[in-house]
């Protein structure tokens, strides 16, 4: 059985437990997920400074917990430090936007994207751009109801403008498959999907089965190229589990 | 337990069991797997035309044996008919290229490619560029063993050379992550890995993990755009299994 | 003189009829066209799956009747095969949806494009794509009009509905030329032209003409590369006369 | 029959009689061209600041001569002004450069080109992605031999230099289709592709061809968007046969 | 103190004093600006052609006034002949255009354009694409008004329409800054960027303080590649002062 | 005078010393420059983790000493944070990679970059990527000279190994200007420059500049779109100076 390890770096624990919830549902008994929720930094990220901002306790807790999992998923929509952690731990790292598209990818041709909150949209297009899905995207839409973050369950509101924006995806823009973006909109996309006739992928429940794929792939560290971690480096007044990553190594690689 | 049907559109059947014993590696205990060779077309498919040949009795073997699988596997590194067949069919299709290029980019950043034979690299890139991943292919490259498609073991010749132009796709061309692209390639991926020092995939174990995680998808199939299967339509001369797909449907949908 | 082939994918007669017409106004005295229409396959291809189902007796038509023809002219406005084609003739392809862009942009910038039909579209985008046009073209439109499929001649309803996507192309997508994309929809360039203002392709005139440019140029046939078809393959309960292009050549090329 | 305009903006009258020579080969009794010369500017466009010098020139012979002919061709490979002609002139205009890139593309993927002089290499680039073919070109190749400005017949060294140099762009690039791109380089594509097996296009042999069929396409002038020539504006000490084009329209369009 | 060139290849004096005073407010003491206007040409260019027929006088007075000046600044929007002319001349050469882009993709992510009537919008479009700027912009704008070509102050009516369509450039195209681009909008800047709430450029501030930028950095004239003057060139019937510029050099480089 | 703020995100005091003398030597009497060295993490960011590790003092100094300053450079070749702090700023922030590439583009076409060491190449070609300056770039090259790091002044051998990979930049991928990418390359500009015949920037001469530019253009603060910094947003455990940014504003705005 895997060990997956779940780090939200938003500090709001509802979101935790919203993401834990969709992504133990698709893992089911193939895997134990550890999940564990920011102490400082941003309640919700809302903008590139905060997700910047964010990122200095991704980087702890990541180091801190990686020993004894398998795979580390990344329970925020905009993929905090991705690229970072992927060449600064020892186990594979998902993040929920790359997840969602690749798994979107492979059920059509062109990738319709709704979010909450039009102020994201360009940073996610950035995003999108880096995995070089810019061209698989037919378009980044956003609804706007603030009400949404607060709720917990599904609500018939939400739902609604969500099946009119992804039908504005489909019929509009020519979408073949939807991602719903945001830790808030997880349990929509069945509802989303039944009324619009096109697949609609959850990023965590991608996440989750993206991070089973890869640790069974059990796919080799980095040795060489930017990927790699060096060693022998000197930093000051880091936290020791981060610090220690950097040390030289005892056994040579 | 899952149910994948797997087709290999090469009429060669050892190629068949060689894709089967590594899908089988990795999908163990969560999958069976029913696996047909095609009866027609060309032994190894080496080109473009060969390809398109080979396309007519993949569209029959799919649509005869759809039924009863959850997902459908298409066994062959050029993804013969992926786009077609995932309108056609019922089911979610994975393409072992689309698998491995979506599998390595959750691994780097920069994916190289190595395949056998020079002639088939420009239908690669233009596969890997169809599916949005031009900017992400550091290189594709290829070694010239024309032994390599007789030996059904990993032959020590084999593996050397793909030791070798898998350092020049890390140290020339910057890669982070390597794809062995080519049936007859399967089995090195781990040997080269360990030599090389970056993730090494193997496409049909990539192809077999994310029909596992598509099948758990649940995604429903289109019932709008250009991978919604038309009703009502004429057609003449062709398998019966195909032209039922094309009949008008008694629920609607 | 020149001798053309031109092959027709779909089993409609009748559709055969339509292009022949506007293939011989064009081409005048300098050719001979022999056009052949589908035994068996989709009675109009309208979809991912039909185009392919139809190519196996693309192939069969191409194999059996090239020689004695100075090029091939598909005649299909998916351009159903162009690239196996062009590897297994030994006389150069034309197609149309490729002879109209490339046409097209020597009359100007932008090429706006419109079509039947909106769910054949991303079809149409991919194989743009394909060609490196897509930044050529300022977008695909599509009118909604079933009755067009059947009535043999222009049309007044149909004509008024492409010139008003027409002035949508030029005035709110900065189109500087229009290709009218579909077999249905010979013979209303003239007219739509007129009307708009700016230059109207019909793709299968333009894919005569450019047929007389590919023959006059007489290209070599490609030796090496992934253009080059190769020899000595084994290929079983295969139509004879494409089996025999894989033969061992006598002499050598 | 079509009259053809050729305009050649280098004064060396003898860099016209070789273009004209191609020309007159492929559009054999289909057309007759007449050819201009420059009177002033540079001998031979060899920089970026002498294509800017020989514009002035090219738009007087092109606005004093454009009666009474079908079609403009530019005798010059780097397309001297072809936009702006498009846009000033009743008669559609063809392009060496643009010409021999569609022509090359309709016979194979990958376009290998081939000039002499490494300093233009940079713009014929810039006019190449300008077309939309950056992502059909595999690379631009220069020979450097100043001696083949000056022979009038084909040379055994330059072809010999051309033949090596085109094998490389076969090989080592992945070309399937080869453009000799200089009007000095005129004559020798038949010897270059009978060595090195791929087709190789002369670039006003496809213009010449080209001018035929955008020609006979009857394609109307635009009256709308950017190649729409505007009226009614105020010119100075401009050339009376290219201000009297920017007069009020007698007769509306 | 630097000595700016400031060349306005329009016929129109106004325009000139326009530009300059913009020039002026930004460098302030640490530039002498010098301004020339064209002698001959259209009074304003408004299409491709008379930018074509505009450049003839912008190369005659940039060959004549190049010495005594640290840089030159094109005072025309659509950059004429930029590129011929770094390579033409010893100074460095800073376009409108250009400024305007690399100055705003500073201060934000997607940059939105705004100009003057449309049939320019796709010229500058293809502008944007030459600089490698078509991802960075969301959308090029034009307001219709003919009648701000005439004002010389900044018109309130024409200050509304800039700010309804900078409005749209923002909430509908996520601009993140704006471009207004075109000499008569100089002086708008400022006022429609407190409106919008987004910085807005003006191009010819742009374009002076990229002028003392460029020219601070003493950058050495290119001896190699295609920015390289050619030397020992034959010209006929061309002004003095520009050929004079390809004559054999004296002291070598 | 202007009032510039310099921050240094590695711990090392004698980078910002380097980096300040370049900007001193630029910007002359026109700004006072304010420099800060990071207090925390890595002595010198050799990687993408290092980067990440070096944000969080990065943001800590920037909001702690923006007051009083007109423009923020950052004094690190990777721009570490440059759009978060663009937001989260209320002055504008200059990046030494940005503002090269966009000054290197005005000197020419095509834009070589030379930095040290090979496993940040591909981080820079991200970037690079990010800006849109893709298709800008002609080569990213690195030297290997580890001992590059320690020396203070211009070494004749690391200067020897420069220019070699510059001659390459030029003549073997058609660079028309050269990039100095590493803060320990500062100073080395001008005398590659002289060696190799083009325009040679160093970034943080190139960043000192263009901050003096985007200070004079004096742009608003975005109040809308995704660099608009949010308020009343919930920060816990952060910098108070970072922290009293989210604060619900007095004013509006």
């Amino acid at each position: 059985m895997m060990n997956i390890l779940l780090i939200n770096p938003n500090t709001s624990e509802h979101v935790t437990q919203r993401l834990l919830e969709q992504a133990q549902f698709v893992v089911g008994e193939q895997a134990t997920i550890h999940a564990y929720t920011a102490q400082t930094g941003p309640a919700i990220i809302s903008s590139r400074s905060e997700n910047a901002i964010a990122l200095a306790e991704m980087l702890r807790l990541a180091a801190t917990h990686q020993n004894g999992h398998d795979v580390l998923v990344l329970g925020v929509s905009i993929d905090t430090g991705l690229m970072a952690l992927r060449e600064m731990l020892d186990i594979p790292v998902v993040g929920m936007a790359e997840a969602a598209l690749v798994t979107a990818g492979m059920l059509g041709g062109k990738i319709g994207c709704l979010t909450l909150g039009a102020s994201m949209v360009p940073v996610y297009e950035e995003l999108t751009a880096s995995y070089g899905f810019a061209s698989r995207v037919s378009k980044w839409r956003a609804i706007e109801m603030p009400s949404a973050f607060s709720v917990t369950d599904a609500d018939p509101q939400v739902a609604q403008a969500l099946i009119l924006a992804s039908e504005k995806l489909v019929q509009q823009d020519g979408s073949d498959v939807i991602i719903l973006c945001g830790a808030v909109l997880a349990g929509y996309a069945r509802l989303v999907s039944d009324a619009v006739g096109v697949p609609v992928v959850d990023p965590m429940q991608a996440a989750a089965l993206q991070a089973l794929t890869v640790a069974r792939m059990q796919p080799s560290k980095q040795r060489q190229g930017s990927f790699a971690r060096p060693r022998n480096r000197i930093l000051s007044g880091v936290d020791v589990n981060i610090a220690s990553l950097y040390q030289p190594s005892i056994s040579g690689a």
